[in-house]
Order: C-alpha cells, then sequence, then structure tokens
C-alpha cells in the first residue's frame, strides 16, 4: 500500500488513515499564538500531541517561541531538525541522558525540568564535561500530585542548589494544573485553575526574595489555556493538542474557540443488519480518554474497538452505510492517536496537499 | 539515544525499552507448536501481536504453517521479508486493495478472509486481471457479533458464489471465538467455546453436503487456544500473543501452560514521599485492557498512565524504590502495547542478545 499523494481526493484514499484538515489546523494554530501573544505570553506548543518536526516548524513560524517535548529523544529529533529552543518538561536521571543533554545544548537551547536536588550535580557535572551550561527550570507540584517538588522550603533548596552550580542556568519554574482541565462550570474551573497558578506566582515570588532570577515561568495545557493565559506571572504557556483540538476538548473541558481539524479516514469492511465495522480498531485511533465521534452522520452508535476493528451499532430505523462507504471520525484524543501513525495526510477541501511524517513516534527515552 | 547494544546489561540500558525474554519466549513458541501438533493442528499464529518478521521466522522454524495477518499491508511486509504463507484474517472491501492482493499471489500464498457476498465479484476480477488465483476463506459470525456472515443459507450461498468464480480458490472456514476467552469458571469457557466452534464444524458439514470441499477450518485465540486445539473439525489456530503470554492472559483467561516473558524496563525519574513517577506512559505501555504489574517488588501500585508519565503509589510502611532505580513491569496486554514500541530488545540471562525491529508497526492499511 503506497503513500497517499498530493492532489488525490479523500475518496481516492485507501483507508485508514490521519487526516489533518488544514484550513481549521492553520486556523487553530494562529488562534492559539495570537491568543498567547495577546494576552503577553509566550507560545511553546507541546511536541508530544504531534511528534513531527513539520509541524514544530509551522508553529514556531507562527510566533512560538520554541517547542516543548516529552522525552530527550524527541528532543534530540527536534533539535537535529532545527528546531532551536525547547524544553524538556519531563525529568531524566540518568548520567547518559545527562551527558546526551549537554551535547545537545551545541546546537540549541535544551531547557532541563528537574524536581530533585539528587540530580544536581551529575546534570552540572556533565555540561562541565561538555563544556557547556544547561539552562533548568524547577518543576513544582502545583496540585496534580503527580511529578514536581514541593512549593516553600524544598523548591528554594532545589533552586540555589541549581543556581550555585556553574554547570548549570536556572531560568525559573514550571507547573502543570492537569488537574483542573475537566473542571466545570465556568467559576468552579477559574478558581481550581487560579489556586494552582497562584503557587507558580508565589514560588516565584519566594525565589525572587531570595536573589534569583526568573526568567520563564511555564504551564498550561489546551484545556485550560484560556484561563492560564490571563494569568499574571506565567510566561508561557505550553498548550500543544490545540491545533488539532479534538472531542475530549471540547467535550470535558469545554474548549469552545478552536475548530476540530484531526480525523480519521475509514471504511466499512463489514455490515450486518445491526451494525457495521469499519478498518480502524485500537491501534489507529484510541478511545480511551474519549470515544471518537461519527463526523457528518448521526446513524452509527461506537459500540467499541478492538485492535483493528472499530465495531458501530445502527440506529433503530435507519439504514446505515454501506459495504465499502468511507466512514470519516473525529479524533477523540488526539494526543493518544497521532502517535499511532506514520504520517499526517493534510488536506484541504478534500484533497491531499502534503504529507507529514509523523517521525518522532517511537522516541520514547 | 542509541539503540541498545548486544552484550549490554539491563542496568546500562536507557529506559523505557521493551524487553522479550529469550528464555521464556522460546519456551512459548515451542510449546504452543507442539501443543497444536500434539492435537493435530495446525499453527498459523497471529502477527498483529509482534509485527515483527523476525518473529515470524522463529514462529515458522518451530513449526507454524504460516502467520495470520490483521491488515494488508502487514501481509505485503511479511510476504517482502519472505514469509510463505498468510491468513489475512480481516475484510478488504476496496478495488486497490483487491489488485495489491492479487499481485502478493505471484509471491507468497495470502488467503483472504470474506464475509460479504459483494465481493466476491470484484475481487476475483482483479485476481483474473492479474493472471492469478486468489484463495479465500469465508468467515463465519460464531457468536462474537462483530464481523462474519450468518451460518446456514448465507454462508452457503457465500461460499457457492466463490467457489463458482475462476479466479477464487475456495479454501474453507475461519471464526473468532473471541466472546468466550474470559468466560469461567472452565466448565462454562469449554461450553461457551465448543457452542462457538460447534458453529464451525457444522457449517463445514453443511457445505461439504453442497459439494463443496473444505481445507481450512482456522479459529483460536491465546485466550482460549488450550479448549480450541481439542475441538474436532478446527484445523488450524491463530492464537499468536500467546509467544508473549502477558498479565491478561492469565488474570483474565486463566491461561496457566505459559510463561510471561515480555516487560517494559522502566525507571523512577520523579519520586514523593508516597509515590513515585517512572519513565512510561500509555506511550509505552497500555492500560486499556489490563494494567501492568510491577515485576518482583510488592511496594508499588499503580495509579495510572498519562501519556509519558507511569504513577505509582509506595505501599503505606514501604520505602519504595529510589530515584533513579530501574523498575520493571509486567506488560497488561501485548498486543496493546509490542506495537507502541520500534523494537524489542531480547535478553536472556540479563544480557541483551538480540534487536528485532517492529517494522510493521503503524501498517494500517
Amino acid at each position: 500500500m503506497n503513500k497517499p499523494m498530493p492532489g488525490q481526493a479523500l475518496d481516492d484514499l485507501e483507508t485508514p488513515v490521519l487526516l489533518l484538515d488544514l484550513d481549521r489546523f492553520e486556523s487553530n494554530v494562529q488562534h492559539m499564538a495570537a491568543y498567547c501573544r495577546d494576552n503577553g505570553k509566550e507560545w511553546r506548543p507541546h511536541s508530544k500531541a504531534h511528534k513531527s518536526p513539520a509541524i514544530a516548524h509551522i508553529e514556531l513560524a507562527n510566533g512560538a517561541c520554541g517547542i516543548t517535548c516529552a522525552k530527550l529523544s524527541e528532543a534530540e529529533w527536534m533539535v537535529a531538525h532545527g528546531v532551536p529552543s525547547i524544553l524538556l518538561a519531563n525529568q531524566i536521571v540518568s548520567p547518559v541522558k545527562f551527558a546526551a543533554l549537554a551535547r545537545l545544548q551545541h546546537r540549541a537551547e535544551v531547557i532541563a525540568a528537574v524536581d530533585n536536588i539528587a540530580v544536581v550535580e551529575p546534570m552540572a557535572a556533565a555540561a562541565i564535561d561538555e563544556g557547556v551550561r544547561i539552562p533548568v527550570v524547577v518543576e513544582i507540584d502545583i496540585g496534580m500530585k503527580r511529578v514536581g517538588v514541593e512549593p516553600g522550603p524544598p523548591l528554594l533548596a532545589l533552586s540555589k542548589a541549581i543556581s550555585d552550580q556553574p554547570g548549570l542556568a536556572f531560568k525559573g519554574l514550571m507547573g502543570y494544573e492537569g488537574h483542573v482541565l475537566d473542571c466545570w462550570p465556568l467559576q468552579a474551573k477559574k478558581k481550581a485553575c487560579y489556586q494552582a497558578l497562584d503557587i507558580l506566582v508565589e514560588s516565584r515570588n519566594l525565589l525572587e526574595n531570595n536573589g534569583l532570577q526568573i526568567e520563564i515561568v511555564s504551564a498550561g495545557g489546551t484545556g485550560s489555556y484560556e484561563l492560564s493565559a490571563l494569568h499574571d506571572g506565567v510566561t508561557e504557556l505550553q498548550a500543544g493538542g490545540g491545533v488539532f483540538m479534538d472531542v475530549m476538548y471540547r467535550r470535558k473541558c469545554h474548549v469552545e474557540a478552536l475548530t476540530p481539524a484531526l480525523t480519521v479516514l475509514t471504511s466499512v469492511t463489514s455490515r450486518a443488519a445491526d451494525r457495521v465495522v469499519v478498518d480502524a480498531g485500537f491501534k489507529t485511533l484510541s478511545s480511551s480518554h474519549q470515544p471518537p465521534e461519527v463526523l457528518g452522520r448521526d446513524d452509527l452508535r461506537l459500540r467499541g474497538l478492538s485492535a483493528e476493528h472499530g465495531v458501530f451499532n445502527i440506529v433503530e430505523g435507519q439504514a446505515g452505510p454501506a459495504l465499502g462507504e468511507q466512514i470519516e471520525l473525529l479524533v477523540g484524543y488526539s494526543d493518544s492517536t497521532t502517535f499511532l501513525h506514520n504520517y499526517f495526510v493534510a488536506v484541504r477541501k478534500g484533497r491531499v496537499e502534503k504529507i507529514w511524517d509523523i517521525s518522532a513516534r517511537g522516541l520514547l527515552r
């Protein structure tokens, strides 16, 4: 099965295939960039949602100050593809990775997130061995109880230790308000979000009062970017998934300003009187965080996804689609779907315009 | 981050990485092959669990009669890597795919599974255009209500239509008893399994009584292979995941004769008083069908996986692992985990022996 070709119409594509509608995607990129800019924030979109250097460069061209990466190997790949500034928003702890991170500094700014004082000395030693300084932010737990140092004295001790190391450059703070994304109604979400971000701002004050300079205060996923961008003290947002938008952001996070741009084009490969099966299962399309939705038709209800089969019941009284008919599915959660694919098929007005490799998929280390 | 190297000890590996214990894996392959052989069945293991030509060839060398594939593009890849016989245990419906399937017949036997009379004519036409005959089995719904023609008259009509086409070679039947895998206790599972497989045998009788010859009757996943292999009339089993074994087969399907061989090696990248975070989230390790289990220690309880973070609570009163410590996780469900990785790191007695690329990952069409 060959790759899709520019110029092809959707009808002519062999399925399943991951489609990105360019008009909608570009509108989302512009919206995210403008919303951050208009509110005085930098935009450093997380690339774990796309794992594609081509998309990273589009974000940069639209005003992103850099990108965020989840893994060191992803950052290496993005640096190899010319991305000049990266926040590695995850902890690394091994000497081999410290050395690799130090080497990257010759070619780009790759900022490490640290939440444990034990890594400060070996990370600094790797930097000195390599003749570089590694820029570092401290990751603070702002309420999600996942990673991050505790605010207050532990934060201060860690920040001072980083600042004291000649191999490291203390840059500031990051936190992730992931626990507030599905709070609702809006007033409750706003309260929870600002409680979390207030911890960042108080932390900033604590460090500045102790003589540390803060350049970066990073936060913000797509599920809360509209609120987080309004919060004083935050300097940049990581929100990355908004360029695709998806069902979860709409239904669980109540994001309204963005347009769903990411779909999976499937075909009906089996049908019975009461159901159809399409050629996309959980290896093509995740339903674990939010199920996909059928685009443009209301006669199908998702029964479930097995590895390579997507099963939909036909709504009673409806005819349902025919064998071979294409069904377009709105991606439930982009972050758990894009990385299943080798490439995005970028389409405009129903025709293939470009193929963008998802070439950082599988870079897990 | 470079690939692991043969000769490396586990301690020296950068994590996360997918490990396959060779002693256990080989023992599972030999067990599956022998169990089928001893019960007079062929073994045609499903390759969707490994997506690796290297592993397909090990299965063939141990007596598998061929492999099963989930997608045409997987079958193309396996044929390109020298696999001589494949059952494509899934429906294809497009003319482009019929033509590709026909072309494959010059290089290997690739058997199509058909469940709808509408595809018979165009599939046969593609075969005639290519100057080949496409071997075909009819897929029957034996109770799972997913794909498959209804037994009885619809099956007979479809089988006759295939048999009447000079471009097609009618080979027999397949069914999948996927709905019985987690039945328990054993007597209930046995009853449900044999009810399903009886439909296959009755279908065989129906067709033979109508003058059709049946060479293949294919069934059997790993979750029921011990029962299905004992059932008269079935000629071959598709059970593929058993070579890895995993937590789901043990806990939900009560498979006892195989040994867990597939793990993900992780490291603690963040720790607090009550929890640790490892560097494997849902992009590295699935928990959607069955959560992973911590190997060789009982102080950790899975809290959940986000994209790149695996969060474990430390059992009260226990110290928990240190920052940087390696944690080996038994894969919850191999079929939803292997395809997240670029390669298996095959280890024996704690040392890397080989790297096997999971090169068919992402072949979804």
